[in-house]
């Protein structure tokens, strides 16, 4: 739920009429997204999405943003379109803010996935890796490896208060990691983000990829384990394979997964796992208890990283097996 | 900014198929309107806004205020209009929540209103009021005099928490306007909320009125009363008499008013920022201080009662004198 900065009416209407899209015929503020400010607008020429950027987003990363959402799209990958100003630029000020203009997407996001929109997801995300290839702006992963410690010392002291033990098995697996993650692995552009919320469809179709505001340089596999966190677990918990071999399949369809690759996705399963477990534990402890916006739980990826410990072989996942 | 009530995706796809309006496209959340679960909805058959009724909303007013949207659409009035199902019916259950589908209207409402906005606002206030008339469903105006002594009984205790004498404020006005109250005046159908944000513009042309969620049965000039309130004040608090002479002249050039209406207007307006004033200052003592929703500041309509409290004709608003 959003919508932080308003935006006075006359301010509006003159940062559109800077694209040559039309006239405003109509603006809403959209209920979607904790990070930024997001409202809909039809004009002359159709609809947009505007999106006003907020504290949490570093203006220096929005080059890479709006250049990838760009870069994909005009190479086949169904996302957002930033829209150029009549001066040329996507990324401009509004209300105080850095802001920009991007098309808007039809499509539908899935709370609940089945087997099919997994497969679907996995080609989507080969997809988009392929697709990122030879883009030059580069952005390191600020919730990788690196940023993980960091992150954990600024709430460990509290981390108990979520649920007993919790600080231990944080410390445990920051160690484990650290001392085992694969380093040596094909990188390249990821989403880093893409849950079912950041996938659109239409009926069967996969029908586009949005929210492009984690996406950064990293190994292609580790997007793979952040899937496999973020579509293939049941409500209960419980991994659901015919989901992590449809996504894998999926995956593979377009982009076969490398031998060392296969070999590194327990352990990029449970990093992934603890990425998701760190900001949700941080932003619990630091939400009023009374806000409209509730926090993600953070125990839903307490279960997900107890059972990637768990987990010896990618077999487990429902990779297929040697081709 | 709204959206309290999630719709599950299987739960909103059968939703719109019971409509004959295409496959459902595109799902937002809108983050506006305070009572009420909002989204704009993108269909095969084009874009419409779907309501879930929460629970500010008495469901046995449900057919009182679609039916009404309905006979005002039907009679010139641009309003959103209540799409009915398959079955001939316009009020549904979605979610647990009583719902409704209703076409999405173009238009952005203005939140700096300029002497031609009033005067467009007064115009269709009145074509509103002459469009009303017939309409055999009633409801009362539980937010009328009848209704204020009780919703103040609710905070007195605290009211001078929000600034010292409130209560001794509320108090005298209530007895002045108990006693002087005007009964006998022209009654109907009145939007009775009808601020900037309930009022769309396209260019300078007034597109649309919107959320008829207070419409309800009292009299006419009472609703010119809290249009004076809304519109015509600077945000200094002063009233300005240009304004408030555009809207009065752009209401009678549909519907004249009656000299006892005219004599009425400082006691209406008196009622009216009372009313506003009562609702706010209830809002503020009960939000959470640190709640994302900021309520609006009562403090607002407290000026404007102790404005109109100085007041003693219609001339102080502009009004023309006698024709």
């Amino acid at each position: 739920m959003a919508v932080y900065t308003e935006v006075p009416d006359d301010e509006l209407a003159a940062f559109v009429a800077g694209y040559g899209v039309g006239d405003l015929l109509s603006v809403k503020g959209i209920a979607e997204g904790v990070e930024n400010t997001n409202y809909l607008l039809h004009t002359g020429k159709g609809y947009y999405f505007l999106t006003l950027y907020e504290k949490r987003v570093n203006p220096a990363d929005l080059p890479f943003f709006l250049g990838l959402m760009e870069y994909l799209a005009k190479r086949g990958v169904t996302c957002p379109l930033p829209v150029h100003d009549t001066s040329g630029k996507v990324l401009a000020t509004l209300a105080g803010r850095p802001a920009a203009l991007v098309t808007f997407l039809d499509g539908v996001s899935v709370r609940r996935p089945q087997v099919k929109h997994c497969e679907a997801a996995g080609v989507a995300l080969a997809e988009l890796h392929a697709a990122g290839q030879g883009f030059t702006i580069r952005r390191a992963n600020g919730l990788g490896l690196a940023g993980w410690r960091p992150l954990y010392d600024r709430f460990s002291a509290r981390a108990d208060e979520i649920t007993t033990g919790l600080s231990a098995l944080i410390e445990d697996e920051l160690k484990v990691l650290e001392a085992r993650w694969p380093h040596a692995l094909p990188q390249g552009v990821i989403h880093a983000d893409l849950f079912p919320d950041n996938v659109f469809f239409l009926g069967d179709r996969l029908a586009g990829l949005i929210d492009f505001y984690f996406a950064c340089n990293d190994a292609l596999a580790y997007d793979v384990a952040v899937c496999l966190n973020a579509w293939c677990f049941e409500p209960d918990f419980s991994f659901n394979v015919t989901k992590g071999h449809a996504l894998l399949k999926g995956y593979q369809s377009v982009r076969k997964l490398l031998p060392e690759e296969r070999a590194a996705l327990p352990t990029l399963c449970r990093g992934s796992a603890l990425r998701f477990l760190l900001t949700r534990a941080y932003d619990w402890l630091h939400t009023p208890k009374d806000a409209l916006v509730k926090p993600h739980d953070p125990a839903d990826y307490i279960r997900r990283l107890k059972f990637h410990r768990t987990i010896a072989s990618a077999d487990a996942y429902g990779i297929e097996s040697t081709p």
